[in-house]
């Protein structure tokens, strides 16, 4: 068997693409508490919010409150989506040092989204991606619907790396290869980032797996069987049933935390204290949260019932 | 990355592990409609109930009806557990031609599970498996918490062994090696079976793993990589809810089958008709099921809500 790296980087993206489409408003102090609390487990890189439309995403339309409230944290890195210059304007001016830019690997995925092509989406951040270096920050790339689209089934290998690689060429330290659906198994994996990392280091690449159908570790294992050591996962398994309640979006930190320990590959990450941080969540939304460490953790802490 | 079996066996255990600690008693009517739903779904060995004391678990003290009213069905081969002698005897009677036998690789397991030590269940069977392969039966073994034991923590490798070369030395034709808890990941699968591989055929073994903390998938590709290709999992999800509802014991074969369809790996098995049969149990139940994949078939069939 392939030897699996040592150490592994975990993104949190709860505060950002957990939050993003919870109807009920989350206070700026809870988020800012939430925030704290994932510092507090180990997390050294946190998607914090996103300077996108307030109208679009009520959500976050508290980013500069979140971005003005942040802890003081040496270490740690917080990041915000920005999908524009003018985002990219409020971001700089929040002192935020690291950001975001989103397209796909599919065309029928950018239009519904964000309305536009995957190459218009590249040519609008070429300008953000450049002001932002200008800026002395860095900018990770998210490569959406890099297995399977919604709209248009299965996504070539190719447009994936040339996605891939035109984000790097344009400035992008990190590009996160990301299963928006959670449609892909390992032999995806092994087959469309295995094409990628034969231009691509490894250490370019972050793999965003959402676990809507119980694949996501197996997809996390296929990626270090692959020498990746960078991946996306949300505290408490925040974000995104996109079919029922109780059905899963995002991989739950918790549970990727849960499984990185028990194969000894090293987090940094204290998994009883990531539960922690998402019972601030789950108190503020009066609900369980599908993560299932969670779930064991959040019971023997005699939180909730 | 090593290749992976063309083709998997799916060992169906739903309507004995996944019923027998449902509180609400099933119609023995309702168990046969579920059980040709999944001869219908293209299940081929299903473990359809136990022989196994009434007072103990009564959900299957109709063993016995459940056996006289099995569907025709050439070519799949209807299996029960079979505790004891007096269970045999009752499989016999009922033309059963396939039994399973059940010990562990914990000795704190089986005192809390059977009241006796390993060593003691294993002499036990003896004359059980003598008998049923005397009667032409074939047997099956269970080897629980071969990873883990939520009495007496991690299990060694050689225990695991052993017992598996005891049961395959006593008759068993096949040996199911069982992460009862779900706390397993790849790197145990690989550390355990792989050892077991190293003195019994990969032919002769199955994998049984919980989705406790959603590592089985994760696991059984672990266990494809090994060459392993024979797994069992329950329809819909059912049995276990160690923690909480909506937390998830047994593996669902929806979700099993989803990934091996998206690896290219053969089962036999049609997806939603496996979904359709979880819907008897579910509607029976009146409740969700905990399979990711059942939930997203179950909201297209547009059943339930």
């Amino acid at each position: 068997m392939p030897e699996l790296p040592p150490r592994v980087k975990i993104v949190e993206v709860g505060p950002r693409d957990g939050l993003q489409n919870e109807s009920e408003q989350i206070p700026t102090a809870t988020k800012i508490s939430f925030i704290q609390s994932l510092v507090d487990a180990g997390l050294t890189d946190i998607e914090v919010t996103s300077f996108v439309n307030p109208k679009k995403v009520p959500q976050l339309a508290d980013a500069a409150d979140v971005a003005r409230a942040l802890p003081a944290a040496p270490g740690v890195v917080f990041s915000a989506l920005v999908p524009n210059a003018k985002g990219l304007e409020r971001a700089v001016e929040m002192g935020i040092r690291r950001i975001a830019v989103f397209t796909a690997a599919s065309d029928a995925f950018t239009a519904k989204n964000i309305g536009m092509t995957v190459d218009e989406s590249l040519e609008n951040f070429e300008p953000v991606v450049c002001g932002a270096l200008g800026a002395g920050m860095s900018v990770r790339g998210y490569v959406s619907t890099a297995f399977v689209c919604p709209y248009a089934g299965e996504i070539a290998k190719e447009r994936v790396r040339e996605v891939t690689q035109r984000l790097l060429a344009m400035g992008c330290d990190e590009v996160a290869i990301s299963d928006t659906i959670g449609a892909a198994a390992p032999t995806d994996v092994i087959r469309t980032v295995g094409f990628v990392l034969d231009r691509v280091a490894a250490s370019m690449l972050a793999l965003h797996f959402h676990d809507t159908y119980g694949t996501a570790l197996a997809n996390v294992y296929a990626g270090l069987q692959l020498g990746i050591s960078t991946f996306d996962s949300s505290a408490g398994g925040l974000g995104g049933c996109p079919y029922a309640v109780g059905a899963s979006g995002n991989l739950a930190t918790e549970d990727l935390v849960y499984f990185l320990d028990r194969m000894h590959v090293a987090t940094g990450v204290t998994l009883d204290k990531v539960a922690a941080a998402s019972n601030v969540i789950a108190e503020a939304l009066g609900r369980d949260l599908p993560g299932k460490q969670w779930k064991r953790l959040r019971i023997y802490a005699g939180l909730r019932d």
